[in-house]
């Protein structure tokens, strides 16, 4: 097909939107380790898992070998309100770059939770109806989780207990309103609340708290409270299976004009996008029928895939979670303060770190103000104000069209455009006034942390 | 067409995009009044607004006889970015009222400026730049417009000066941010920069500003400045021109699926949304092909049709910029404190003055909770967090769908979402703690502010 007749967005019909989950682990010769008990360190089966994940979605969680999923109606419906999401060609940005490669976005930032998370948010909080439970409760970072799992709760009714990083639920009270707006409730952590909040506050007086603290306080309370179970917006392998829709979808809108791309971009902090987006490409790859160039980036301070160990470890900072098997930098690692709220974690998805640890996709960090600039290039021509996550895969994305500039190569680009940064413009004002910085953590600093990792024998 | 095969977003192609507006002037009997000059109250032709204006702007201004305006191809380009736009059949919404109505509503939020402004903010820069100049001035209040226009300047690569009303431009940082982002520079008003802001900060010590006062500085800058001119975001004439793209392109979409609906609703402040989305309808009307009943809804807090006077009056406060004949509550009216900022103009588009004088719109105003508390109902079930100002809309929508359903009609309403409420928070805040309140002006207010009404024999 010409070059001409690929419109600036490519939009799927509704009958389009995938009806199948793919689950990637299905074609994985060597499967994601288990999930392992925090107290005896034995993997965990069904019935370990219950108390804290619904059922459903516990064997979603633990099923390595159906390759596609059925998706409910119900979710389906709902994914009408926003889904097909567009594909873009950055024709605007080609030109800017004067680059000859091909450029295309999937853009999943057109709703109102603002990212992608609300693929996964509806279909945790859909099964938790679906068990007649009364509610979830999860905690949030940069709030895109929150708001997501706050407006998938309201439009199905249930309740929706957010803990959100108390630096954050001070720092970020628009993100907060919104999740109230949606009905949720919304507590800064450590609370008073929970036996651990008190426990840190007690230990830590005037503590910002930190999504590994939050997520203890959200499981705690839904282990603890008839009729509530706990969800989570990353790193599960259930969360990577409902995020294919994603893939899925730009991989059929490519198809339709008969574009494979050669490169595959997308931004990783806990894995989500990038293991949605990449799910379906990556399944061709490991069937040995095409290959793909599949980058993940990351922020360089906080690099789990370029300068972490692949090694079990502790999914919370508070050490009552399961144990995962994957790239980390140590669960007791403190980022240092980066405005890509939603990258800020210490260990990454098993799948991808699997997958990673296997040589199937390469990994590089990138610099904050780096970051920016290409955000801030990428918003004036494309005209999508994109949110810092999604930005580094943005810089990713310039910098190998730059490359094919320098070597007159045509390749084909496809990059995740995970959400947009209405809520992040204090980080944009610290960029447009010049003030932005970069850290890179220290070897010292780094091996401080990695000694701290837990000695499993499995 | 049978009910289900409606899908929830109805999306043209992009080849579907208007070739050309709709100059719904062509076919009104009494055309709006023309513009005078505020020094003369003489009647302005093409010489007397060349130094305001650009000259191709002034030409659209002008001609209320040609109903077709070419879109210049360099126009519909830009508008692949964010257009068509989606219309929305409101799937989840006629379900939780309950209501045998069909509602449609045209969502014009789904870009980063989040409004319907970028699509006149983009004419008005492109025809600035090829008319040669450097740049463009304008003022903003509630921050859509001047975001709108900082996005369109930054695509084209010409200067953008925006004068924010100062109160906004310090609750409002986040929306200067963006400003900034897009390389715009934003100055609060009034400021020392010009002959009115000094001025005014002398008259007024300590004054938050106002939308008039704003517009006066940015025409004074634009007029002194070699190379600069002024835009507006609405009210003109060309404004409206530009908006009929949201109209041709919903009924468009309707008529893809042989739906005729029985009534149009639309926020009104100045009128550019409405205008937009009602003309060519309104057209039909004219022409006595079809009927709708349309609907204009404002703020009790501000209420231009429903208690106006229809009388020539300044656009601004400052008394520099023409006199329109249209629906105002006096130049000098202060609306009190209202967060839909969008709103608080104190004139009408002369355009939709004579349509509504001349008995073919009807208006109602509505009051601020009620609005909130439909755009939280709208937000739980539809999913898009709307701007306050489309929650206006939003408001008559709902309650004309629970009129149905007290009688049992299956009317079609069709009604303009104009933008999202991402900066609007504060406001949100307000009603999810139960401060928010109402005003109603009095009569006494109104008539004090009639009383200025300037003296027009013609």
């Amino acid at each position: 097909m010409s070059e001409k007749s690929i419109p600036y967005k490519i939009y799927l019909s509704e009958d389009e939107i995938p009806k199948q989950w793919y689950n990637v682990r299905a074609d994985m010769k060597n499967k994601p380790a288990p999930l392992l008990n925090p107290a005896t360190l034995q993997p965990m089966g069904f019935e370990d898992l219950r108390p804290v994940f619904c059922d459903e979605l516990i064997k979603q969680e633990l099923d390595d070998t159906t390759a596609y999923i059925d998706i409910p109606q119900e979710i389906i419906d709902f994914y009408k309100m926003y889904r097909p999401a567009p594909l873009v060609r950055a024709y605007c940005l080609e030109k800017a770059l004067g680059t000859p490669a091909k450029i295309y976005y999937k853009f999943e930032g057109n709703n109102t939770s603002g990212s992608h998370k609300l693929n996964s948010a509806i279909v945790q909080a859909y099964y938790a109806k679906k068990q007649g439970l009364k509610g979830v409760t999860t905690e949030t970072g940069a709030g895109q989780w929150g708001t997501a799992l706050s407006m998938a709760s309201a439009y199905l009714g249930i309740d929706c207990k957010v803990y959100m990083v108390k630096v954050s639920y001070e720092q970020k009270p628009f993100r907060r309103e919104v999740m109230r707006t949606y009905g949720a409730s919304v507590t800064p952590s450590p609370s008073m609340e929970t036996e651990i909040g008190r426990k840190i506050n007690a230990e830590h007086p005037g503590t910002t708290g930190s999504l590994g603290c939050a997520i203890s306080e959200a499981v705690e309370v839904a282990t603890k409270t008839e009729g509530y179970r706990y969800v989570l917006g990353s790193v599960l392998n259930q969360v990577l299976l409902h995020q294919t829709v994603i893939g899925l979808e730009a991989k059929a809108a490519l198809e339709k004009y008969g574009v494979t791309p050669d490169i595959i971009i997308g931004c990783a902090g806990g894995g989500s996008n990038l293991g949605g987006l990449i799910s379906p490409f990556m399944g061709e790859k490991l069937r040995g029928e095409k290959d793909y160039r599949i980058i993940a980036v990351e922020p360089a301070s906080c690099p789990s895939f370029t300068r972490g160990k692949f090694a079990y470890d502790f999914c919370d900072t508070g050490m009552v979670c399961p144990l995962a098997k994957m790239y980390t930098l140590g669960s007791n690692f403190i980022p240092s303060a980066n405005h890509a709220g939603g990258l800020r974690y210490h260990g990454m998805s098993p799948i991808l770190s699997q997958l990673y640890h296997d040589g199937y996709m390469e990994a590089r960090s990138v610099e904050q103000t780096a970051v920016f600039e290409a955000a801030e290039q990428f918003a004036r021509v494309e005209g999508i104000l994109p949110a810092p996550e999604s930005s580094h895969a943005i810089r990713a994305a310039i910098d190998e069209a730059l490359k094919c500039k320098e070597t007159g190569e045509e390749k084909t680009i496809l990059f995740g455009l995970t959400g947009t940064g209405y809520f992040d413009m204090v980080a944009y004002q610290k960029f447009n006034d010049g003030e932005m910085s970069d850290y890179i953590p220290t070897d010292d600093e780094l091996n401080k942390s990695f000694a701290t990792l837990p000695k499993v024998e499995i």
